[in-house]
């Protein structure tokens, strides 16, 4: 069985937990207690040098990063990946997912929701809200008349976008600011084996307190 | 002829020029004036709506994302790829570069050099720079022992973590500091073939001077 070394609070880890959910693969969480350095010690960097959640394991195949998992459960099920030729939409999406919505999003809600008050730089999560915002206006506009944001089904460009985005902690995204990502947001929540990040993975807010 | 949209400053860019470069695919940059607005006028939006450079054009195929256009000339070359059995290790680190390393580099090059010093968040750019000690610090690590990241020949994983490397502006990257980083960009320019980025491509800080 899949095993993914995963941690509720993560959206990384949920991009990967939600697309072998729906992909129909047999998998198991396993819980990584990321908050208490879990992946920052020596055992963690054997599987995984980037020092990160989430890992997948089947069989003699170990992989780290979000968007490599999910492109090894579309080679692996046929599903996600879009239409042939929309394979390089897929995969722009995807990257353009790390290195301006997810990163930054999943940046600020930490520094917002899991450092403690007085350690909160508060003119980096300035900067990093008005980037976000930038980054929102982007996927907005172009969901307008859009279901999904490549071709007429979901693919691994809406389940990395989504991902932080479904997170009920505070840190700036409003989805009813943003109408068209709220409908597709609730196109991606109503399709059938969806689950949030907190019933799909171990480890919340709520365990710790 | 294959067209890349692109401006010297940009790192981004580069992953795409330098591949393109050393692929011995035929092509010419395109100056976009990114630094005077030229990416996010309306006439541009309509070639990417994400607004950003680089925008490769061939024929009819229009593709913004780094990632996306280096992927895109190895399945046109056959280059970069890595061996079969290295595809998802190749695409991780590709990710990676784009979540950790590229993306905070290129922005705290640009807060350093690019921003009126009255400008400067200087929290923001301390920030940026411990984040990037820590991405040094997986990438030195891992080059231990190793002539590329994966394999044994140059992949798109060297050339998306290579690009906000050989840029000169300050942003706190010293390569002295991080001796197989050092031996390996080292190895990079030394490929027959390689140029700098402003050697490479139109617009660079000494032009707009």
């Amino acid at each position: 069985m899949i095993k993914l070394h995963c941690f509720g609070e993560s959206g990384n880890a949920y991009k990967a937990a939600l697309a072998l959910e729906l992909s129909g693969l047999d998998w198991e969480p396993v819980f990584v207690d990321f908050f208490a350095g879990a992946a920052r010690t020596p055992e963690w960097k054997t599987v995984n040098t980037m020092a990160e959640a989430p890992v997948l394991v089947d069989g003699d195949m170990t992989l780290s990063q979000s968007g490599a998992i999910q492109q090894y459960i579309t080679d692996k099920t046929g599903k996600f990946g879009g239409a042939p030729d929309d394979k390089y939409e897929v995969l722009r999406w995807v990257l353009w997912d790390n290195h301006k919505l997810s990163s930054q999003a999943g940046m600020t809600r930490f520094l917002m929701n899991f450092l403690s008050a007085d350690k909160r730089p508060e003119q980096v999560i300035g900067f990093m809200q008005g980037r976000l915002k930038a980054a929102y206006t982007v996927l907005n506009d172009h969901l307008e008349g859009r279901d999904w944001i490549v071709g007429d089904s979901m693919t691994n460009a809406d389940i990395s976008c989504c991902s932080y985005l479904f997170y009920p902690e505070p840190y700036g995204f409003d989805r009813t600011e943003w109408p068209n990502m709220d409908a597709w947001l609730t196109r991606i929540s109503e399709t059938p084996g969806w689950k949030h990040p907190y019933d799909l993975m171990p480890g919340n807010p709520g365990d710790r307190a």
